[in-house]
């Protein structure tokens, strides 16, 4: 395996982790949680649940850790539970507060853009029965705020989750209103608060969940508050550790030192907000003046301080971060989560978004202007190397599937009889590109069809279209799985 | 809360946690492990999955611990998965083999003294509609063989759970004779190896767990083995980290300390190992002749090199601890892991073996004669210390409650004319200590009714007449809650 080496190539950074825009992915364990880490390995290491002396020592820092979490999260200690991950944390919040709730119903509400760990939990809920309603967005990725307190308080409702802020585009979500209507209603409301919570305040929600590794803890400590008064039931197997809300022995090493990496973050991340928050306007700005095809995403005003995302037509998403990296930058793209997968960002889609092409840069707080200034002078190129690698074009109408030897799937009628673009087989961003460089060849009021088997070819087309002023008519699926998309060209 | 000095008092020991004698309940960080933690988190601190430079790094790290652990494991690296903790390796392993065997059935078949995790596993299973059936454990704590394969060859189950060796008393199952009747059954056999393998080879079964804090691992890490070719489904909510078997991203710095600490405690155990051993045969040749009224428990011969546990009559275990632990040791007593709460420790139970007063020693490699002659040395002396504290026994027959005023449930008919000891109310190990003071005092060939409502005291009266030689006639629960164990004197 090819590794780069740990000294970022970019050369106008002066601090040892600059070029790393990729905060909200995890960074590096912070210098007192090394340190925290270190000496709880010392003397943390036993099961705290043990009557031995080690054990006693152990429950002490245990103790200490949970009292500081609390107090920063402005909760009780007792209503803090470490988990082994954000991931568990969501889940076990999820179903957790759903089975507690199961006299008052079965259905769960979330928004059409939280983590991937919320819908996976959403989908085992339903394997098992339950009802899931999912509620929609805007174009900024901000959900429909009457639409979610109206779904949310219907009879049946157990619970509704609602992330403080996106993680993939930095919107912030209406958390009061959304908050005190289900309140109101009695309805626990269950926050993903990961991404806000290291620079913003914590929710004062039933139930909320949060990852040390996005503020310099180590892997492996996840928080979930279950506040006083709302009910909670392991989904899962039991266990005496954590009152019966950690599956097995808990690090207690790796908690105590995410304990001390949320306050020394938090102060570091308070102090670097405004500053954080001018790099990302700037990026905002700047963006769309430095290449052609490029959009920003997301809310420009109620968003996080450190993080922005923003499209680049005709590229693909992992090949530039591939450029970017060799030039030092290390940032996500598109849903990182599902990026193994072919399936486009859920959050992206949501929003109506076009999903090829997509970068996410989030801030650590460290970030200095150099470090903007040389992103923004490499992007570019890494731009332009990417669309340079892309295959060639369809650059002639392909004939007709009907009379087509080689096509073994009959297509669908319905099919007009505009020019056919043939992008079957073709992957992300290829079907848009196909798209774009044949459009010009078709009368203004003309159409063109567009065959395409990739997954994203649905809601990046709709959202090219959007984006460059044309006209999608209408998308059919075709009985060999792909689709076709007439497009009218309208100028 | 009294947190004794992290020195240990033991004025006899040369090595730093000397006197610490409970390995089983996991030991300090290795010394290399805690080395390859602070380098690890250096290099390792990003989430594997990423594309970018950092998760390049951690993902090499990852790939080289899980091919070490392989090697050691004898396995492929692809079979094996790291989980948050040991228990979540159990929990994963049992209820995803059930899934994948989904259409072999729903039985699930395991011994009645495995680690309280696969019970929790078995509870859930149970829950969500599933059959459960246990297998009794002969006086050793050995599993009835033929039982064992009768009931997980029978048609409907899906899988069976058997430990490597028990983790209370130190006995080994006979895995190979059962492991190969289940092959040729085709029935998967999961195995709990986490206490076997600090000292002995890895099991060849298709499905396995292990926890890393047993080897000076960090806590936060388990795994979990499935040989190619076992149907296993991930029965929690899944997730794209360790290929769909953990709950988010994986602790890599963690992962990489516990890889290194296996290599390395292994070899000192199997260095250990002989004079380990010798020191636990000392131990159960010399307890019983230090104090009256002690009894080593498990098989002397095919057991784990380094543990032992034996029960002191009379005494609470966890009074003992305490005593133990002013004197500078550390050890366990009864199911450690369910001493919160008053139920006794089910592998006792099922052995019929006496639950109170019980003490589990179990050796890490660096443990000297010293430490053994130490702890020989204070023990007599805490055992009385704490026989010294207890509570007057009950010296004179209680008034039959049928006539006690004081007494406001009316006993059930079918007591005996015989004297009555009133235990009601008394913690263990109280009612025995009634019953052994006062059946003196009953001519031999007669009968005394003890009343008891502690819930160990059902295992404990049955063990203490076959240890003393008494005849237990009956129990009969009465309408209050409590059990009349009658009880006729011998000799």
């Amino acid at each position: 395996m090819d590794v780069p080496p740990p000294t970022p190539l970019n050369p106008s950074t002066s601090h040892r982790y600059g070029g790393y825009l990729d905060a909200a992915a995890g960074v590096p364990l912070h210098a007192v949680a090394a340190e925290a880490l270190a000496a709880a390995a010392e003397d943390g290491w036993a099961d705290p649940g043990r009557l031995t002396g080690p054990g006693r020592r152990s429950a002490v820092l245990l103790d200490a850790a949970r009292e500081s979490v609390a107090t920063t999260l402005q909760v009780r200690a007792d209503e803090v539970h470490f988990t082994p991950s954000g991931t568990h944390a969501i889940h076990l919040a999820v179903l957790g507060t759903l089975l507690g709730r199961r006299r008052a119903g079965d259905t769960l509400v979330h928004s059409a853009v939280e983590h991937s760990a919320v819908f996976k939990a959403a989908d085992w809920h339903e394997s098992h029965g339950g009802t899931v309603r999912v509620v929609g967005v805007d174009e900024a990725g901000r959900v429909h705020q009457d639409e979610f307190i109206r779904a949310a308080t219907e009879p049946g409702v157990a619970a509704a989750v609602l992330q403080a802020a996106n993680h993939e585009v930095g919107t912030r979500q209406p958390l009061e209103s959304i908050g005190a209507a289900l309140r109101a209603a009695g309805v626990p409301l269950i926050v993903d608060a990961s991404h806000e919570l290291v620079h913003g305040q914590a929710p004062t929600s039933p139930v909320f969940t949060a990852d040390a590794r996005l503020w310099g803890g180590p892997a492996g400590v996840g928080v979930l508050v279950v506040r006083r008064g709302t009910r909670w039931r392991n989904p899962f197997p039991s266990d005496e550790a954590e009152s019966g809300y950690s599956p097995g022995t808990v690090a207690v090493p790796a908690i105590v030192a995410a304990a001390a990496a949320l306050l020394a973050t938090r102060k570091e991340a308070a102090e670097a907000a405004p500053r954080l928050s001018r790099f990302i306007d700037d990026i905002r700005a700047r963006v769309p003046a430095l290449m052609d095809d490029a959009v920003v995403l997301g809310d420009p005003v109620r968003r996080l301080p450190h993080l922005v995302t923003f499209s680049c037509l005709y590229v693909d998403g992992e090949a530039l971060l591939t450029e970017l990296d060799r030039r030092g930058i290390a940032v996500s793209s598109g849903s990182s989560c599902t990026s193994d997968t072919l399936t486009p960002s859920h959050v992206l889609v949501a929003m109506g978004a076009l999903t090829s092409g997509n970068v996410r840069v989030s801030l650590p707080p460290w970030t200095s202007e150099a470090d903007i200034e040389y992103f923004l002078r490499v992007l570019p190129g890494a731009v332009a190397a990417v669309r340079a690698q892309l295959p060639q074009p369809i650059n002639h109408p392909a004939p007709r599937p009907e009379t087509n030897a080689a096509s073994p799937a009959p297509m669908r009628s319905g099919l007009t009889t505009s020019d056919i673009v043939d992008s079957r087989g073709r992957r992300c961003p290829l079907p848009i590109l196909d798209l774009a460089r044949y459009l010009p060849q078709v009368a203004v009021g003309a159409e063109v069809t567009v065959l395409a088997d990739d997954p994203a070819a649905a809601s990046d087309i709709a959202a090219w279209c959007r984006m460059q002023g044309q006209l999608l008519l209408s998308s059919i699926e075709q009985p060999d799985g792909s689709s076709a998309y007439l497009v009218r060209r309208i100028r």
